[in-house]
């Protein structure tokens, strides 16, 4: 049902979907607030802890009753049937641990800046996930003929770009079979937290959020290609608003580092100690494996290879290390990775009319002092 | 150590400390990233889920390896010593739900607006915090004659307000005998996680969260009145920010409300249909009872009282609930509560120059439909 151009629907701004003005409307901040990126500082840990993943929720988390729920698998299968929680939980299990990134992360860097969710940097987080393999309940229910995509629907319910809706993804049928897509009711070893997803999430290991979907109620088979609006519309790198573009899928290669020293509250100007210092993060990269971090005290000018070490396991962000002099004065500190797929990350903004896919280097201000 | 005005931390805005202009500056976006609200709609839990409770962190979230971590007790004491963590979880043991609210919850939303974390509504919370009494502690290192107050330092380091600190707070000797301040390790049966204070945080009812201390390294006893940043700075009621004023103290009355219906996500417009909605929310107030809560339909020209319900504990909040039968059209709703010692929220703002305690009506903008 499509509610758009209603007067009683406000638009952000000039109607436009752009600003060219650095300050925030608003209605922007009321989206920083309900959404939530992981501070720096929280890439020491391997697996983020639960309370500091990132998050972003579109319409209201579902309050959820868990002996009540069902999850109902149906569309073009063969023997279409609801799963209880329970029921769910006593099929075959595993454990992934998966770095999951929003594909607006690095939107509000922007330059118009789109306007959605304003994110800096840090919509990422890396959680262990436990659910039962897509795969093995796709082909319970036995998929017919001619299914092209598998359609998964949330709980959650808003409005957004003038349609109501139910949050809605869709995947290409090759990647629902994939043998490590999950249906996760566990992160780090507890039952989902409400914001997570709870009772039951997708999990696709190596796409960016948006195809993670959160309370599932739903699964089902169809010929063809879903047109819903997160589908068709939102989730598109596109020059323009009114172009299809292309649709946003895995994860862009992309490194991030703990700022060093200590903050300025308000600024969060980072004030180092003169001496030696240990700069580190974490790289990842879709499917592809990340093959170097390149590390820059001079705003970009020259770089430096970083000391790349192992991740948890194949779909969870590298850790890298790289040891800085530092020199009193003032530095621009960037990271750059590259991938086994020959990916690097641009050192200018990838602008896209809905804020998709920013992979650009960090940039870190540091102030180092005599001390 | 002071090192404000030097050239190299710079002002926000005009470096008045206020902003008229309802655009907020890029750094107040940085703020609202680091920090979290509660999604109002996470008031429909007793206890707020870990992930979901607010959390405020002036500096960084620092990396504590517990086994190495102590707590020192002294100043003036008679037998001043460290603890580790396995000793004070040896001692005597209480659980208690405990609301917390950040002093400047409701900052953003005056005008002007004073520059600092720039909350809307929704930095609260509500979880079992299981711990130590620190009186018993305190009795055990024996305090010295002339004891007026008892200073919490952090392992959190950072510059405010061109100070460079540990974040320190202190308490007036009363309320360091309490007997309900805990030496907090667990939050809803749990180790803390890193931003919630790991491994060890204060815990005291009734008082905004700048004085539940986390990141605990060192107590101590000191005669006289503790004049660090945090207490004689920035967690004041004042007219302008170069007057004293009063110190910040106990959670001033409050209610919210889940906004009822569902979103637009950019906006957060409530979209409601005709008929009967069920409003609900939550109250509180310091170490006052709420009596009762009230509830406008029509932006505050009218009042009617809400259904208030028991709280999990003397010092949580209260939920309450008010039945609406909801007609086509606009409408500003709000709520209001009162509590045992006479106070009432305001319905205009309570301006101070660093926005403090801005404890005003809710005011949540609905549309409803004929569907």
């Amino acid at each position: 049902m499509t509610i758009g151009h209603l007067p009683d629907i406000p638009a952000i701004g000039d109607g436009s979907g752009l600003e060219a003005d650095p300050r925030l409307h608003p209605e922007e901040l009321q989206l920083a607030f309900r959404n939530k990126a992981l501070p720096l500082e929280g890439l020491r840990y391997d697996l983020t802890p639960t309370g500091l993943h990132y998050t972003l929720i579109h319409y209201d988390i579902p309050w959820v009753d868990a002996r009540a729920w069902r999850l109902k698998v149906g569309g073009l299968v063969r023997r279409p049937r609801s799963f209880s929680l329970e029921e769910l939980m006593r099929r075959p299990q595993r454990t992934l641990p998966v770095t999951l990134e929003c594909a607006g992360d690095g939107r509000a860097l922007l330059s118009p800046r789109p306007l959605s969710q304003p994110w800096l940097t840090g919509a990422v987080g890396t959680a262990e996930w436990t659910g039962t393999p897509l795969r093995a309940l796709l082909e319970e229910v036995g998929l017919a003929e001619g299914v092209q995509e598998v359609v998964f629907t949330g709980l959650d319910h808003g409005v957004e770009g003038g349609v109501e809706q139910d949050y809605q993804r869709s995947l290409p049928l090759a990647e629902a079979l994939h043998a490590d897509a999950l249906l996760a009711w566990a992160m780090n070893g507890r039952p989902l937290e409400p914001q997570h997803g709870f009772p039951l999430r997708l999990i696709v290991p190596g796409w960016y959020g948006m195809a993670h979907v959160k309370w599932l109620r739903a699964i089902d088979a169809i010929a063809g290609t879903f047109t819903g609006y997160q589908q068709a519309v939102a989730y598109r790198y596109s020059q323009r608003r009114d172009e299809p573009g292309e649709p946003v899928t895995l994860m862009r290669v992309r490194a991030l580092m703990v700022p060093p020293g200590f903050p300025d509250f308000a600024t969060r100007l980072r004030l180092v100690p003169r001496g030696p210092v240990e700069l580190e993060g974490r790289a990842w990269s879709g499917r592809a494996r990340v093959t170097g971090v390149a590390v820059s005290v001079d705003g970009g000018q020259t770089w430096a290879p970083a000391e790349l070490g192992e991740p948890v396991g194949p779909y969870a962000w590298q850790p890298w290390r790289f040891r800085w002099e530092a020199l009193p004065g003032t530095y621009e500190l960037c990271c750059r990775a590259t991938d086994s797929a020959g990916n690097v990350q641009p050192l200018v903004q990838h602008w896209t009319a809905r804020g998709m896919g920013n992979n650009a280097v960090q940039r870190v201000r540091v102030v180092v002092r005599d001390r």
